[in-house]
């Protein structure tokens, strides 16, 4: 048996997901009053048939697109949107390159076209996606615009890759696209050094990655203040014992505030850490 | 979008792990100190192909084989073969019949062949699977001696039904197989009925199974006593509050009691109810 890419993509999305503490997140702990750890577990099955897709070498846009109608179809609401957009073309990379490199994942992106990005906009149709104000030169592609935005997008002729890439200043999974996945690679690196058993290493990952960059989503709800905030909070705690980082994970669920981009990257580093060898 | 079946199973295997309290099983707030939370997921994961093998129209006995071997690979140890040996059934008849009926379960049993038992017993070269020893007259086929037993399977010319109904006697999977899966219907029925979150629900049904029938795993590791004084205790707690549940789930671990057999029958159940309406 070999472990197949779109199911080491699919186990990242089950390990992230129960990992705990994980403060502001939904974890095997913790259920956010609407989002239930269920949810998470219906999303990363249904998100199944587009991870296949895209290990079967479909356009990244279809694979997507695919991976975000079935996530939304089981989970009934968004549970992994920005981390399928991670894992999408992450899983493409190795499926055509046959190992998952920095290089790699940006040939893909880099051969990214304008059909793959009418296919993200199409995505943006199966669930509400919480993002920011887009760029003053991007109203005409405001992704909340979902499906409505393609002829503007095909009239100006932009690319998936060039579509992600204009977010970047406010939304931390399209800065991955933008810098050739460098937090995802490094957050890789750190979960397979570690000796701990694999569900604490991937807890102190996010805590880390945390307190490396206030988390975009948090930014977009609560603004910048609070996502600086947080994580201040978790460069104090990222030696703390587990008590105290517990009893921070519940404040931030009670209050919440939720760091969904560093979860995202957390998935998206977890898939290069098992294709790389944690699971063989 | 539609909820196609090999998705329904392995949501289903996911729904029964996380489900608490699940007296005695790893379940989202307890570990085993050999058999973490971790490694369902992994096995879950493992076992897709299989299940995508059976939605497809392969023989029972290979899709089995298939779903035990990645179950296993991504595992590490034996998580699910209960659970498979009823999934693996149900995901044919699901995809031959169009949607799961006992009828339908009985026509692939009932179709079953000499190689489809000879993968079953090339299943058991995957991993460790606890089980009771065989009817007298099945020595020479006793599962636990693996692809040694096929030569005299084949001379002797059993089909994978009739290997498995044999076992009906001290297996309370194999009796699923023998009574046309009548308990993981019933209890099908009572998943889809309830008006709980659905992980109560499933709580609740573990506990009944419990409570109705001694645990064929755990009367194989510890004694028939044990099995039905188990089963006294959770008849008495079905309308416990939730606090006395947990308690004696917490007990059972620590006593290294698991009721692996009822969480199997559990996990189809789940998949019975997902295929017939729970999702969509």
């Amino acid at each position: 048996v070999t472990c197949d890419v779109a199911s080491d993509a699919q186990l990242a999305l089950l390990l992230e997901l129960a990992a705990t503490p994980k403060p502001g997140n939904v974890d095997r702990e913790r259920d956010h009053p609407d989002l239930r750890f269920e949810q998470f577990l219906a999303g990363a099955v249904g998100a199944r048939a587009g991870l296949d897709a895209a290990a079967a070498g479909a356009p990244v846009g279809i694979a997507f697109e695919t991976a975000v109608d079935g996530m939304a179809a089981r989970a009934q609401d968004n549970t992994q949107f920005g981390a399928l957009l991670l894992l999408t073309p992450l899983v493409s990379a190795a499926a055509i390159a046959g190992e998952v490199t920095r290089t790699a994942a940006v040939d893909v992106l880099e051969a990214t076209t304008v059909d793959d990005a009418a296919q993200f906009y199409r995505a943006f149709e199966h669930t509400d996606v919480r993002v920011a104000d887009p760029p003053a030169d991007f109203t005409d592609l405001d992704v909340r615009r979902g499906a409505d935005a393609i002829p503007a997008l095909r009239s100006r002729g932009l690319t998936l890759s060039e579509v992600v890439v204009a977010s970047a200043p406010a939304d931390g999974v399209a800065r991955e696209w933008a810098t050739d996945f460098e937090r995802t690679f490094d957050a890789a690196d750190a979960l397979r050094k570690g000796t701990a058993p694999l569900p604490a290493r991937i807890s102190e990952t996010f805590l880390r990655l945390l307190a490396d960059a206030p988390d975009a989503l948090v930014a977009a709800r609560h603004g910048r203040d609070v996502a600086e905030r947080v994580s201040e909070r978790a460069a104090e705690l990222v030696d703390a014992d587990r008590a105290t980082v517990d009893a921070w994970a519940d404040d931030l669920v009670e209050a919440g505030i939720n760091p969904g981009t560093t979860a995202d990257i957390v998935a998206a580093a977890l898939f290069v850490a098992l294709s790389r060898g944690l699971c063989r």
